[in-house]
């Protein structure tokens, strides 16, 4: 379990911190890559998402008449995390989650070798964007989906002696989850390990999956009062997984805290504002999608939680900017072509880390290839990131970019808590109801109707539905 | 390697067809899922997408009216495949395809535990879209970013003795590609392990990679003539991984020729000609974002080979549909609030097979879980994609399903072409160059630049970005 102090390690005063012209400093065969601005926390670039650059594009007049919004949004979201409003709680987790009492839970697991969380939508993604992100010796993989030959395949390919089970879903009634944890308990028995030993629960006060909790006196943690299960990632929902993999969970919520301390009465003092701010009003100017694209494999997930976040919480009344998923370097080979030279209606959001290890690019016997010779995979890396962010905007079309420190804890925390308030404010702009779903309430009901769990009008309209096939 | 046999095992007359009213027909533990409307192909049913469903959605009158485009562009098609001109040639490859010389060459790998594909774009997503689809013994990776810590973690984790390493770029001159190549050849060294032994490339007649697989006597595989990588799934560039991991190849091909064979000069008589121009009226109607949804883990990547046939081809001259990767049943707790009560400018793209391995739910001591009781996972997953699809009808947004009998060969070769052959058909109707990327060139240019390989205009461009920094 990851030590308690309220500034971590790397980001203590005595970190180093290289400002040379050189953007590298060797340490023996890895290198660590030094951004020329260097920062010590997540900052957010809006000048290539300006009208002077981009089409579509806000002008900077446009932005301070948005910035009297965005005042006014900002002391109505103060009142809803003073008051603990629903939704709102989500933005008071680095000040109410409660770190000793997850460790409490998780350490009773400290032998896992494999962390299986059975849960979907906001009860995995959360999670998945944190163990995805950070190295741990935990293999933690998330049951989000029931086909039914991928989890046998995952069931069959784990230990389950040294496997740990996280039940999540706050109502205890999700039918895929419900379903997954049953076929794991049979795995489990298959086996001949007690499920009981090596399972926890976080659900809710109520429902059946509590009541299975209590039947099986299982471990069990609460799901915080208020916070819908995509703005979930900084409290039970996400940091059990995390604590599970050793993660600093003080490291997490010291970074999400100091993106709260940002936020502020106007978008250029606080980088979640100014990236909901600035999506929201490229968005009213046609750009209707938000490509989200981090320069870094362990924030592919990032990308997946990103979508949910955005796509169910802004998504209702006609209103909403679709996510996409992208990854740099990879989807320049893929997407690039659209976003420079399709229809102008996407923001592409861009992000990276200042540091990473790197790895030399060793030398060949090809002259051809000698100016790749003795550079950093990461140097390449970056170097694609600046000619994407310049090729974009050549192409005049509208960029974001988001860069952390590093992909640690700290910086894992200030991005989650910072999209998520970017969110929230995205969500006053457009005056929606930023914290409920009810657009999957037809689906779900019909879906019980078809197992025949009752009688549902929806389950009656999937029968009606018209043929026009092609063979 | 692969039987060889011209109709696949699968699919052979005397395979069992149930018909029966039940949806399911147990087979000891694990049941077949059985579809009632059982097809020995894949299907595309684009009733959801009428106007008298969908809004945005295409009349029957208008799409008779569009098929007589339809008969003209296959026309231009047919010629073009003829001809193997440039692009259309792709769609020439069930005929063209040397199965027995990537069989001649991969044999030579068949001690192989690892296959590194070192590629990016379409010299990855074909391949990796094939082995992730189908179960083999042989652990497949692909390279395809140059994420340094995601590569040395990769290196760490196989043993480099029993690792058959793939390079492919056509060019031979792909940044990325070389780079993750000499990384992987100084890991092999490190490893004491003969890296001229352990690979074989994939490349064009020549160019930098042609020249080192001379000088190390390594065997090669041709680039196919006349088609880019992203309709390259199809030729030594997609085969030569599923034929390393033990994969019938005779039996995608012969999937993909029998799609070849639908081509018709009527959108009602090709699967691959509806799909293609359904999703380009719907486009044309206001549906500029295309969902590719498919339900199965095993076609999460064929999601992503999609986007970048559809945005690399389409996305031009301010044109193209953006394709969202997703994913059922999962998605379903993430985009489908957006899907259905966000604005109306989307295709949801329902893709699954008709048959699949199940796996039956086991009973519990909860009365509140009963319906889900003797239920298959299978079972669940066909509920929740016919529940979407009807939801999705019910709020009045367009879908399209499409159907394969099950994820096998034969089946993938079906979906790889059809999907190629829709998108050929689309890229006509546009009147775009489906089979160039021009816009990809200014920042490969600019980050060449910056790596110091020569002097571009380009990169000059990457110094002068102004910034507008929130911190």
């Amino acid at each position: 379990m990851g030590k308690r102090s309220a500034v971590p390690g790397a980001h203590s005063p005595g970190h180093p911190r290289f400002q040379t012209p050189a953007r590298w400093r060797r340490r023996g065969q890895a290198r660590v890559l030094v951004s020329p601005r260097a920062s010590v926390r997540m900052q957010v670039d809006i000048a290539n998402a300006l009208g002077e650059v981009a089409s579509p594009g806000v002008s900077r007049a446009a932005l301070e008449r948005l910035d009297e919004h965005v005042a006014t949004v900002h002391e109505r979201i103060e009142h809803g995390i003073s008051e603990r409003e629903h939704g709102y709680a989500a933005l008071a987790l680095p000040e109410d989650v409660d770190v000793d009492a997850i460790e409490a839970t998780t350490n009773a697991f400290d032998d896992t070798d494999t962390l299986l969380t059975v849960g979907i939508g906001g009860s995995a993604l959360g999670a998945a964007t944190i163990t995805d992100a950070l190295d741990s010796e935990v293999d933690a993989h998330y049951l989000d989906n029931v086909d039914p030959e991928w989890i046998a395949d995952l069931l069959d390919g784990v230990d389950l002696a040294s496997t740990t089970v996280n039940v999540v879903s706050r109502s205890g009634t999700t039918a895929e989850t419900l379903a997954n944890f049953l076929v794991v308990r049979d795995a489990f028995d298959a086996a001949d390990v007690d499920w009981t030993e090596r399972t926890f629960v976080t659900t809710g006060d109520d429902g059946p999956l509590r009541r299975l909790a209590d039947r099986h006196d299982l471990p069990t943690l609460p799901q915080p009062a208020g916070v819908p299960g995509r703005f979930a990632a900084l409290s039970t929902v996400g940091l059990a997984a995390a604590s599970v993999c050793g993660h600093d969970l003080d490291a997490i919520v010291a970074g999400a805290a100091s993106e709260r301390e940002k936020l502020a009465p106007s978008l250029f003092d606080s980088p979640a504002y100014a990236y909901g701010a600035v999506a929201y009003a490229l968005d009213a100017r046609g750009a209707s999608v938000n490509a989200m694209m981090p320069y870094a494999e362990s924030l592919e997930t990032f990308a997946e939680w990103f979508a949910q976040l955005w796509a169910e919480s802004l998504g209702k009344d006609g209103l909403g900017q679709t996510p996409a998923r992208a990854l740099g370097a990879t989807d320049q080979h893929s997407q690039l072509q659209l976003y420079r030279a399709g229809p102008r209606d996407k923001l592409v959001t861009l992000v990276r880390p200042h540091e990473r290890e790197d790895r030399t690019i060793p030398e060949s016997e090809a002259d051809e290839l000698a100016y790749l010779a003795g550079t950093g995979l990461g140097e390449l890396m970056d170097a694609e990131f600046d000619a994407t962010e310049a090729s974009l905007a050549a192409a005049g079309r509208p960029s974001v970019r988001i860069e952390l420190e590093t992909v640690d804890e700290h910086g894992i925390g200030e991005l989650l808590y910072g999209m998520e308030a970017a969110c929230v404010l995205a969500g006053e702009l457009y005056g929606v109801d930023t914290f409920v779903q009810p657009a999957v309430e037809w689906g779900k009901n019909a879906a019980r109707g078809l197992l025949g769990e009752g009688d549902y009008d929806e389950t009656d309209a999937v029968a009606e539905k018209d043929r026009l096939v092609v063979e």
